[in-house]
């Protein structure tokens, strides 16, 4: 999608059904409809460039000897820590995830930091510990940063941004405009256990089964499928909006149709017990550590057994093709039979999960 | 510095004379003795490798077909806007200045958002507004993005990062490492203008003459002293903690004794009567357009030539010479012919000034 498929007065128009005001809204952060406005309807034309509009994970531009991808996240999750993970983990892992996404090698990450007045020391403490686990667990080191502190009652403990640099493949073109018709559509794994993880915790709820967040770098399944010489067209890890905006954003970015098959999409029991309990569909709650693929159809299954043979995708799978040209949009063929097109939520769920 | 010349067990004990707490003060940001500290005895360690243990402005780092130089930088300015600039002026400029003292042209900025909810549109869009005109103004493009939103009360308004990615000139090595006995210290301007910009409108003061912030880039001013052939051994630009913090920070970083002539600073009446109003030093006041250089002796006057070239630097002087190898330490030469040591402040006479 264009930036100028929006209405460029979004600010003082809102053709939502929202309250029409110029106020910032929680649902702008949520990787859904709105935030996805604000994106496109102010920020794009703000900072106008080729490399921007791309609107993928991250940029990839020229630099003298390759490509390199470059990408950044700011990551504002409540609460800071969670089971499997916490905000230092989400952020290693999110930033390396964003390069692999670009067909990158992650080489270097940086680290800014936003502490807030009172937050033991401690805490932080622990958070850088996981943060360098999680990157030396990669293998890509953490070399430049910096550290404000905020009044206390300006913030929320701690706020984390990670940016990262990577050398992009050697012709590699992966992004939404290389798909082609007929394409596969591959998920690496079984979806919502992030978002869920942190709504547990959240809201003091316990479940039988314990929920773990399925944070995970997933640089080395991607370098794996691109050694391997499979022709990935599209790639994308799966985190605010879950595999829903995912889909949604390449078709619409894309300009293609997308069939997906609800039967084939794995989410595990504790998941769904989970996402009925608080009314969420799963397909829009977040994952980090999960990706799609889009590959050529003779390619497929080579594809999937290259990703099985990784801990953080046993259970890919293939849940979809590529449709043909045109309005972009994700047709969702339910357990029924019936079709049904799956959109962005306009609100916002479940705020502050990245 | 290395980071062992701290006790490692700061967060336990802390010989500072403030309380005895393991909480994160608001001094932990000011750019004075203890954020270092926090740097040093907490983050370095953590992510200990010898690129981030350099300590300089940005990293710099092999990439194929030259070094990049690779910086990171969040803003919680308060109050966003201000005179001569604005919180996203100071993101853009700011991290094209760190790169530039890496001795890098500037190639690629990222930049991320935390909003707070119910921040008006209006003021987010007058702020992306300036920061698209400091990119384009400096020539360097916002390639790729991140926008969060964090609930009423968990921010203050908006938090901005910037990263950047500059391309190392070959040949250069710029440090404090390189620094030699007898280098001429240089000073790019007038110091405390952006400090006491803040002030003056964060608590209501009106002084007689207008201050206004410095805020500018640097880059062209680098570019030139580099393609002029001047040997410049170390670049810093000034921000918190002002020009006292950058130059104890280098002579403790090179194990240098530096010699500083207070009768050279240059200081409008206007920041001078300022200072004395709120009882602040000039010399720990900010700056966002100012840079110490390094340089040999022998080049000391053609270099100030090439610098007052440039509009940001009219008044660039020497302030300085680079004293004998030993304990890092900062002499500053009063009018009154004594010599005083001079340090970083141990608090936070300026909190959120950038």
């Amino acid at each position: 999608m264009t930036p100028t498929a929006f209405s460029p007065s979004f600010p003082s128009v809102c053709p939502t059904g929202l309250p029409d005001n110029d106020l910032v809204l929680l649902a702008h952060g949520g990787g859904g409809r709105l935030s996805r406005r604000l994106i496109e309807s102010l920020i794009v034309p703000a900072f106008d460039n080729e490399l921007l509009r791309m609107l993928h994970d991250g940029a990839v531009a020229p630099f003298p000897g390759g490509r390199l991808a470059f990408t950044t996240d700011s990551y504002v999750v409540r609460p800071l820590e969670f089971p499997g993970g916490d905000i230092g983990t989400l952020a290693v892992n999110g930033t390396i995830n964003d390069l692999a996404c670009c067909g990158a090698t992650p080489l270097y990450l940086s680290c800014a930091f936003i502490l807030e007045e009172g937050l033991p020391l401690s805490t932080f403490e622990r958070i850088l510990h996981s943060m360098k686990e999680s990157a030396a667990a990669a293998g890509v080191p953490i070399i430049t940063g910096d550290t404000k502190v905020v009044d206390q009652g300006k913030g929320d403990g701690l706020y984390v941004n990670t940016a990262g640099i990577g050398l992009v493949r050697p012709g590699t073109a992966i992004g939404p405009k290389s798909i082609g018709q007929g394409d596969a559509v591959l998920l690496s794994g079984d979806i919502g256990r992030h978002g869920m993880a942190v709504m547990a915790v959240r809201e003091g709820l316990e479940f039988e089964s314990g929920l773990t967040s399925d944070c995970a770098p997933l640089h080395r399944l991607v370098g794996d499928l691109l050694d391997s010489g499979v022709d990935v067209h599209c790639l994308r890890d799966l985190t605010r909006g879950g595999l829903a905006a995912a889909l949604v954003e390449i078709a619409e970015s894309a300009g293609r149709r997308l069939e997906v098959n609800e039967h084939h999409l794995p989410v595990t029991p504790s998941v769904r017990g989970a996402c009925e309990l608080l009314g969420l569909d799963p397909l829009h709650v977040a994952c980090e550590g999960r990706l799609v693929a889009f590959v050529p159809e003779a390619q497929a299954e080579s594809a999937l057994a290259i990703m099985r043979r990784h801990e953080c995708a046993r259970q890919a799978t293939r849940i979809g093709r590529v449709g043909s040209p045109g309005p972009g949009q994700v047709v969702l063929r339910t357990t029924l039979g019936t079709g049904r097109l799956l959109d962005l939520p306009l609100t916002e769920p479940l705020p502050r999960i990245c």
